[in-house]
Formats: C-alpha cells, sequence, structure tokens
C-alpha cells in the first residue's frame, strides 16, 4: 500500500487505498466492495448509507441532501451517504457497511416460460463426401463443395465465411467427408472434418438491467443443456437504465467500459456452462441476445446516449445480426450474434419476448400484458392489432426510495399482511433469515393492507385517529412498524412511511396511466380484458390481489391472470432454436402501434386520477 | 551488440551480430541487407554469390554444389553461395556482397493497358436528407435511414455494416443530411454527414510475385490519382511462386509471415498514394486484388499449399470479397477487398485481367495470348470459347540459372544484337550504365541473333567450325562475350554459355509445348491466328522478332503481334471502377477450358520437338 495515500478501513471487509477527491462510493466500487446503489451516485436513491467510525475530519462536511435522508438518530450514529462524502483528508477513516446496504445475491428469475415452437434452428448442419481432386476433376476446393451441396443437400448460391475459407483446404485434405454449417440457408460458417452433426450448439442470453442469464442450447434437440445467471457488473454503474445511459453520455469511454463489463461476463458465463456440459465454445454457431432496448444497444456496442434524450429514438430496431468476433465473444470464430428486435426506446426486445411468450400476438381474445420493472412497459390486443406503452414507473418496487426498501435479495422481506383487528403484521423473508428490509412484491403488499385496514386513505395519508403501537409518530413523516427492531438483523424497526405510500402511490399511478391510455386509446372496458400477463421478475413475485387493491391495473378478475415470469430469457432461447421466432418477433415489431404516454392528450388528467387509491373514479369508461 | 555473438561485417553496408548455424542468406535477410536469390536458399539459382574477405575458417566447409557453380577463378577469390555457406565459428568474418549480387531497384511495370469499361463501381454515393426524429415521427434511426434511401435513392432491403450501426445515431445527430456509402445496391458500408459525393476512392493493386502495383483510384471520375510500386518483399522467401509455397508449407507461421509482409507493403503504399494525392484512407470504399493464384491466396491468408501439390488445386476461383479489416489493410473500416477469379492453381485472376485487357473474350476474331513469366500462362479463343493452359517456364527469363543472368534492373543488358559478318555485338543497358548482366528480352535477343549468326545449330550447340575472339572454349562449356570485361561493372566478360542457350531452350519448349496444345486441341492452324497477344513485363520487353526466331511461338506475322503489358494491375484497377468487368471476369472464369499440359496426351512429343529451334517440324500441323 502507497504510504503517502490516506487508507480506508471497510470494517469486517479490509483495508484500502483511499484517493483524495474521491467520495466513498467511487472508492468502494474501484475496489470491488460492494455498496447498495440504484441511482449511481446521484444522491437520489439513499441507498448507500455507511457509518463512520472514526476520521469524521479526514472527510468532506455533511451536505444538506443528507440531512433530508438520514434522521437525527441516524446523524448522531455517524451515518452518512457514501456518494456524497468525498476524502478529503490525509488520515485514517473507518467506514462501516450496515447489513441494509449491503448488497447480497438476489433472487433471479432465470427459467422463465417456455415459448411453444418448432425446433428450425437458424444454423443447421449438413454432412457431404466429395468427390477426391484429381488431375481429371480439378475443381476448386470452395467450387466443388458447392456442387456437392447443391447435389446432396439442394442448397444453391451460398456464400463462405472468411474464417471458413482459409480453413478450407485443409480439412478437405484431411478428410473429403465433411460437415458443413450452414446459416439461414445461405453462408457456409465453417467446416468440420466428418459427420460431427450431432453436435451443434447455440449461446442465448437475457441481458437484464440487474442481472443476466446465460442458456447453453443445443440445436439439435432444442433442449436447455445448461444455464446460469450473474448479476449484471453493469450496476456498479448505476441500478436503472436511466443512470446507464447518463454513464454512457458523461464519456466516450464509457460505452466501451459497459459493453466490456458485459461482454467479459458473457465469456465468463460461456466457459461455465461449456465446461459443464462438456461443449467446446467452438461448436456454438449463434448468439441470441435479448434484452431492453439500452441494455440491446450497449450488449452491441452502440450508443444508447439518444434513448435518454426526447425524442427518445434507438439506432436500430430491427433484428440485427453482427459477427461475434466483433463483439469479443469467445464462441466460433464465424459465429454471429443476433439481437432480436426492439419496438422502441423504452420497449425492448425483452417485451418482444413477452408478447410471444404470452402468445397474444396468435389469439382473438384481448388481453394485457404488463412488465413490471424500473421501466414498465404496456401491452394490449391480441391477432388483430397490438399496442404498447411504456412508463416510467421509477425505482421504488426494487426498493428505491423506499427508507428501508430494497431489492429482492436474501433477508428481503418479500410478503406482508396486516390484521384488519389489531392492525398487527405478518411477513415472510426471502431464505427465511432476520429481516433487513422490504423489497417490491411487500412494498405493494403494505400498501394494499394499510388501505385495506382502513389505516391510509384513498389519497395515501395515515388516518388520525388510530390507536396502535405499530404507528409511530415522532417525526411529520408517520410510519407503520412491519417488524421490530428486535426481529430484524439491523437493530431497528424496519417501517413502512408515509413518504413510502406515496411513492408507491405514484409507481402505481405511472402504471395505471399507461394502463388506461392503450385502453383508452383501443376504447376497451375492462371487463373486455380476457386475459391479464403479469411479467418480469416483479411481475412474477408480486401479489396480483394487493396490485389490483391498490389500483395498479383495473378490476379484472384474478382467475384471468396469468404468470409469464421474465420472458426474455426464454424468448432469446426460442429465437436461437427457431427461425420463425425470429420472424414472428419481426412482424410483432412492425405491426405493433406505439403510443407515446408523455404526449398523450389526456395524460395528466389520468395520472392525476390514478394517483387515488384504487383510482378517482372508481365507475365508469375507461377505468 | 552481444558481445558473445560472432561478428559478421558485410563490407559498404554494416556489421551485424551473426548467428551460429544459420547461413549468410538467412542471415543477410533477417538483417534487411538484400543479396540477390531467386530460388529462396534452394541452391538452384546461384544468384547469391558472395565473396568472403576475411574468416573463411569460421565458415562451413566449400559444397560440391558450390563448385558446380563457382569456376576455379572464382574460388580463389574466395566466392560462396551465400545460401549454402554456414555460420559455423565465433571469430570475425568480413563479407563482400558484389555489384552482380545486389538487389536493386527493378524496371518495373506500373501502367499497363487500360481496359475500357463503363464507370460503374460496386460502391456509390448518395445523398439522402432525413426528416428529424420528433416525438411524432419516433422512428428508429435504421429505420428511419432505411424509408429515406427507399424513397430519394429506390433501392431497398439494405442491410448495415456493424461499423455504421454503431456511428448511425452520431453522425445523424450531427446532420440530419447525410452521404452514405452503399456496396452493390445492397450494404450499407458507412455514413458520412453532409454531401460528400465528390469524395469517393478504391485502391487496385496487382499482386505480382516480383513486384507489387499500386494504385489509388477516384470512383467518381473513374481516374487513376496516383500510382506507385514497390518490389514483393516476399522475394525474400524466393524469387518463383514455387519456392513461396515451398516456403509456406515448410511451417504453418510461414503463411501469416508471408501475408503481413505483403499486407504492411499494402499500408505502406496505401501511406504514401493517400499522402500524394490528399485522400483520407478512410474515404477508400473498396480495394481490388489481382495476381496469379498463389499471390491472391496469400494475399487472402489462404493457404496455398494445395496450389503446389498435385492435382494442383486451389481453395478458391470465383471471385471472393472479404471485409478490409479482416486482411489488416487501413482502408475505411467497412470496406470490402475483392479479390478477381483464378482459373485453376496457375491460371489466376491476372490471366483473366490479360482477356479482359485483350478483349479476346468480346471479339469474333481467332487469337492467342502469351503471358510470359517464370510460369506463363497461354491463352487461345474467342467470344465463343476459350482455351487455357499454363507451363512452368522456369527462372531462365528472370536471370535465373543464366550465368550472368539477372533480373531487369538498373545495369542489365536488355537488348543484344550480332553482326552475322564479323560475329561483333552491340548491346543496350538499363539506366545507361556499365552492364551488371543480362535480363530476359537479351537473353532472348542473344539465342536468336547467336542462331541467326550461325553461331549456334537447331539442337542449341556451338558450331565447332568458328574463328572469333567472342568465342572462348576455356572449358567445356563454351561462352560468347557479350561485353568485354573493360566494359563491364563487374571487371569480368559477361558471357552467354552454351550451357545458357540449353536453359533457354527448355524455356522456350515449355512455352511453345503449351501454344501447341491449345492449339492442337481446338485444332489451328498458325494462319488462323489473327492477333497475337503478348503480356506480362516480361512480354512487354521482349523483342518479339526474337521470341518467334527462337520458336517460341509459330510463324504468326510481327504485325498481328500486340502488347498489352501488365494487364493485372489494368483489371483490377478495371474491376473497381466497374461492376461490369467483375460479372465479365465470372463469365470468363465460369465459361474457360483449362487444358492440364503434364497430362496431356502428346505432350512429350511436343516438347522434344519444341527444344529445336525454332522447331523440329518446320512444316506441317499444328506448328
Amino acid at each position: 500500500m502507497n504510504n503517502s495515500a490516506p487508507v480506508l478501513e471497510f470494517e469486517e471487509i479490509r483495508k484500502v487505498k483511499g484517493i483524495k477527491g474521491k467520495d466513498l462510493l467511487d472508492i468502494a466500487i474501484n475496489e470491488k466492495i460492494y455498496i447498495s446503489s440504484i441511482c449511481a451516485g446521484r444522491g437520489s436513491c439513499a441507498k448507500c448509507r455507511v457509518i463512520i467510525k472514526e476520521g469524521h475530519e479526514n472527510l468532506s462536511p455533511l451536505t444538506n441532501l443528507e440531512k433530508t435522508y438520514l434522521n437525527k438518530e441516524e446523524l448522531e450514529q455517524g451515518y452518512r451517504l457514501a456518494c456524497y462524502t468525498k476524502l478529503i483528508g490525509d488520515g485514517y477513516v473507518r467506514i462501516y457497511i450496515p447489513a441494509e446496504s449491503r448488497a447480497e445475491p438476489q433472487k433471479m428469475l432465470v427459467s422463465g416460460i417456455q415459448v411453444k415452437t418448432a425446433l428450425n434452428p437458424i444454423v443447421k448442419k449438413y454432412f457431404v463426401k466429395l468427390p477426391k481432386a484429381t488431375l481429371e476433376d480439378r475443381r476448386q476446393d470452395w467450387e466443388r463443395l458447392c456442387d456437392v451441396i447443391k447435389e446432396q443437400v439442394g442448397l444453391k448460391e451460398l456464400i463462405i465465411s472468411y474464417g471458413a475459407l482459409t480453413e478450407l483446404a485443409n480439412v478437405l485434405r484431411e478428410s473429403w467427408a465433411v460437415t458443413v454449417v450452414i446459416r439461414d440457408d445461405k453462408e457456409v460458417l465453417w467446416i468440420e472434418k466428418g459427420d460431427t452433426r450431432e453436435r451443434l450448439f447455440g449461446f442465448a442470453i437475457d441481458v437484464g438491467t440487474t442481472k443476466l442469464a446465460g442458456y447453453l442450447m443445443d440445436l439439435k434437440s432444442g433442449e436447455t443443456l445448461a444455464s446460469t445467471s450473474s448479476p449484471n457488473p453493469q450496476a456498479i454503474y448505476g441500478g436503472d437504465v436511466a443512470s446507464r445511459v447518463a454513464f454512457a453520455m458523461k464519456d466516450k469511454k464509457n460505452l466501451k467500459l459497459l459493453n466490456k463489463l458485459v461482454i467479459d461476463e458473457t465469456n465468463e458465463m460461456l466457459k461455465k456452462l461449456c465446461g459443464e456440459a462438456q461443449v467446446n465454445p467452438e461448436e456454438i454457431y449463434e448468439v441470441s441476445v435479448a434484452g431492453n432496448t439500452v441494455m440491446h444497444h450497449i450488449y452491441f456496442g452502440i450508443n444508447p446516449k439518444y434513448i435518454g434524450l426526447s425524442p427518445y429514438v434507438p439506432t436500430v430496431g430491427e433484428g440485427i445480426k453482427v459477427k461475434a468476433k466483433e463483439l469479443g465473444i469467445k464462441v466460433n470464430l464465424e459465429a454471429y450474434s443476433y439481437g432480436l428486435p426492439n419496438i422502441a426506446g423504452f420497449v425492448g426486445a425483452d417485451t418482444v419476448a413477452d408478447i410471444l411468450a404470452s402468445g397474444i400476438h396468435e389469439s382473438d381474445e384481448l388481453s394485457l400484458l404488463i412488465d413490471i420493472g424500473t421501466n414498465t412497459e404496456i401491452v394490449l390486443g391480441n391477432k388483430h392489432r397490438l399496442i404498447a406503452c411504456s412508463t416510467p414507473a421509477g425505482p421504488a418496487i426494487e426498493g428505491g426510495h423506499i427508507k428501508y426498501g430494497m431489492r429482492a435479495e436474501v433477508g428481503a422481506i418479500e410478503h406482508v399482511w396486516i390484521d384488519p383487528d389489531t392492525y398487527e403484521a405478518g411477513y415472510k423473508v426471502i431464505g427465511d433469515v432476520k429481516p433487513r428490509g422490504i423489497c417490491g412484491s411487500a412494498i405493494i403488499d403494505t400498501v394494499a393492507h394499510l388501505y385495506k385496514a382502513n389505516l391510509i386513505s384513498e389519497n395515501g395519508t395515515f388516518k388520525q385517529d388510530l390507536n396502535s403501537k405499530r404507528i409511530k409518530r415522532e417525526t411529520e413523516n408517520t410510519e407503520y412498524v412491519i417488524a421490530w427492531s428486535y426481529e430484524s438483523a439491523i437493530n431497528r424497526d424496519i417501517t413502512f412511511t408515509a413518504k413510502d405510500v406515496r411513492e408507491i402511490q405514484l409507481v402505481k399511478a405511472a402504471i395505471r396511466t399507461g394502463v388506461t391510455a392503450v385502453m383508452d386509446y383501443m376504447h376497451i372496458h375492462p371487463k373486455d380484458i380476457k386475459k391479464l400477463y403479469l411479467a418480469g421478475g416483479f411481475g412474477t413475485y408480486v401479489d396480483p390481489q394487493s396490485a389490483r387493491t391498490i389500483g395498479m391495473y383495473p378490476d379484472i378478475p384474478l382467475e384471468r391472470v396469468r404468470f409469464i415470469g421474465n420472458a426474455a430469457g426464454a424468448g432469446a432461447k426460442a429465437s436461437l432454436i427457431s427461425k420463425g421466432i425470429r420472424e414472428k418477433a419481426e412482424e410483432i415489431r412492425r405491426n405493433i402501434e406505439y403510443v407515446e404516454l408523455s404526449t398523450y392528450p389526456k395524460f395528466l388528467e389520468i395520472f392525476m386520477k390514478a394517483t387515488y387509491i384504487p383510482f378517482k373514479d372508481k365507475l365508469g369508461f375507461p377505468v
């Protein structure tokens, strides 16, 4: 350790070298010490709370912003927001990262629904036998191979990849019986000696904002041989797409950096999956990528900047193919990486995958699909017509802006119920450990149960005439205690505040506004909706009754609700084993109508009504 | 300099570090000290003569092979063949490279004939104006561009290069009026802001075994903006294609090495030409490559090994396109490198270019085309039918195997004439300096004039009853003195020996056999041949009368002879400015018939007759 640099000790973790002028979050990220952060240091999520145990004098003074996020008790204990605390002195600083600020393995949804499709991958293998070159038959190798493929397989007007061209002569001289790998009946990607038709593999990846899920697929059987998931390593530069875009905009190098992080992680996944399934990465001939538009663009090295700026236009919507080697993905030298199509800036291939997984594009029934997330996508329609919109629901359902909010990690309360008579609470914790906070599904439960127990009114305010020790009115921010300090892992009461309720009102209002707008656009009444599909990691865990209680969606009978999980992975897999799925995805992209919510005529009126629990006009079209 | 390594001093050049066990030619090549060598150290050309001035004891003993190539006088002077002399001791060695063994700038043919063609390059520029993205018109950038190109240019179903895709958003945000570069009406290679239609460039390269010729072309006007040539740097690994193939076969790394040499030289040429013409390499959107099949394969990184082994089959015959970046050529990131089609292992794109330049594929007249070189290609036919064959004429016409033979460099005698009465000789030297040796054209002249002066007989032997001081009979290898030692730069008589005559008999017999075989195959009599095209660097300088005198080709009136120079460069240029030329080249490749000479039924009979001067049967079909 450099003697001249100040020493920072992260208690229970390790000592690191401090860099003067940098904030504590930055220093921790550089040292791969993970502190929770959703807003990437923009001071808006207040998740990066740390306790300074020693060395206050070496740090920048407390800011007003921190004073609004931290209460008196916390300030006395030495709490700071890591992203607002700069190292300014040369002395020793000791920092404790409390349990609620530690980033832990998240509850991740890898499986997803299976999209039904016939096995018909875009890459295929054919075994052919060539007549040996002789002085009497001196056709060039490539012309000879073309003749034989035309004769024995029936494909013509083929092209050959550069890599295959340079290897062709050597492979043929080892064996005149070869297996050719042909993509889209058009390009000979590779030539393998002998008959290797049984071994043909693909890799599908769902590039989520928060996590990556990878699948090694057998393209001969359509089966998933192995799957894995890991956090999206870009998360250290911001928890949501907006902060990734902002980071990419800040400096030209940042796009490369974000791209490299996710490509490196892809290669790690490939190494792991290939090891497990005993597949040589060179036997992987196609990579299929699904994600939201920003993740898609960054994955393919395309600047997402203009997705983040009005009028929020992506570079490309249609499905794209790029040689995997251009991206640095370590599979066969000439394999392609295919990116599923995007509909708009905030409606990406993940939504196309949702539609494919739900099947609404092929159904007569009118269906509503909601993929709930920081950015929520809504699709309404059937096989005749599809309408999509997107709505920035904000990070609250991932735990952001919520006092004890956290991601769906071990230690998060995932479900809450309140007895309307006693006002007592029950809850369930992920991993069955002592709770550290509450995650999205429990947050929705809490608001629903506070409303059903008559603890809060239609406009979200706590009622005044309540008498329960669960209600704390010590500050103007009234709180309901979900878990007492002795039950918790953080030695403090885990509460849900009046401000938290308002945050969720905004989230659900944003979603409800989108739902209402697409229904209004199509002149649809809730009773016309025959199916409601809830998608996305959050959509899988949320209690649909709680969501309906707070008015996140209109009054649709619960038996019409279907969960399709995280469809992006299923979409990537399906597009790998079926060309038809790619064509369908393209068709969906071309035909779907996109409604821009921010310029929708009745936007403000609907939004205002939607902030009420469950909605201002309980009756009447279109709610 | 490493003290433990032996020191070699190349007199007048520099001292270098010696490596024990290596031969002097190898050491010199590694140090970029150029010693003439045609056979690449196989001990067959005897061109790498050096004089050891000091340190004989540190070198391997004189070999029998050297004793056959070097005469008594030379051995006394300390002559050795550098490729057969190994460094074995630790002491100092001083080496002198005599004038005749120094590689000097060669006489090079850059211009070539112009192939007539309409201006219609495969890459074109279009200027389009896009409606700006707004909240009302949120088409993605690529979809928007496609719509506009369809509307304003009429092209549809376009694809976009990966590089252009990653830059698209940025370019459009700088200007919604852009110039798109489109290849083959299909792929958007690049997008430039504003109207840049006036600047569209291409690079054509003729990859000769001995030299490279590069041309910077203006694709808007079809004009050559600048041209340059340089020796093919691969020549240090062998002067002819056979030795390049042999070198590539020896070790896997060698193909890469040969490829890198020629690509590096390409980039040097590009730098020079772009500097001269004030063109940014990124404005070059297509590279066109012509050469013989071996040069073509090495240029594109394809192993030429199997061209060198029976049945002499190349990897690919049809025209190929490979992204220039795959080859490391520094032009626009997404430009393609196009290789003109090859007909067979030893009939390459250079021959296709010869045909295009001569126009015989479009003529009613029956024509004969001979591209004379170490490997000589012969084409006979007209627009109805074309027959090609190739014949390994050997290196003698490039100066190999000829006692004072040398390449057509400064100091080479290029023309010789002999007075049939006095037997006195006259000559002309390239660069008008004192001669160091004689090059191909003069070698043919010498044999023709020795024959016409009745100094040699039909079977090539010197007549016995001659009385002239020009005839030296000191050894059994009778010599004719072309230049006396006092006239020469090497202080020795420059002579032409009986053995030299025999070498040329073999060369011309090889060529004449090919010519006779294709004529026999088509049942053609010399009088039917309306045009004789002589092609290639050698074909341009040779005196057609001398060539006819020795019987290199049948008795065709001299007024029917046409010179088309080195057509490969012209072919590369034409294919750059015209798509039509590429289609024609492909048509030629598909339709031409190839006659394999070595398996031709009458081969030995014809060859035997062809060794006579001018031919055994002076009358009668088919000569």
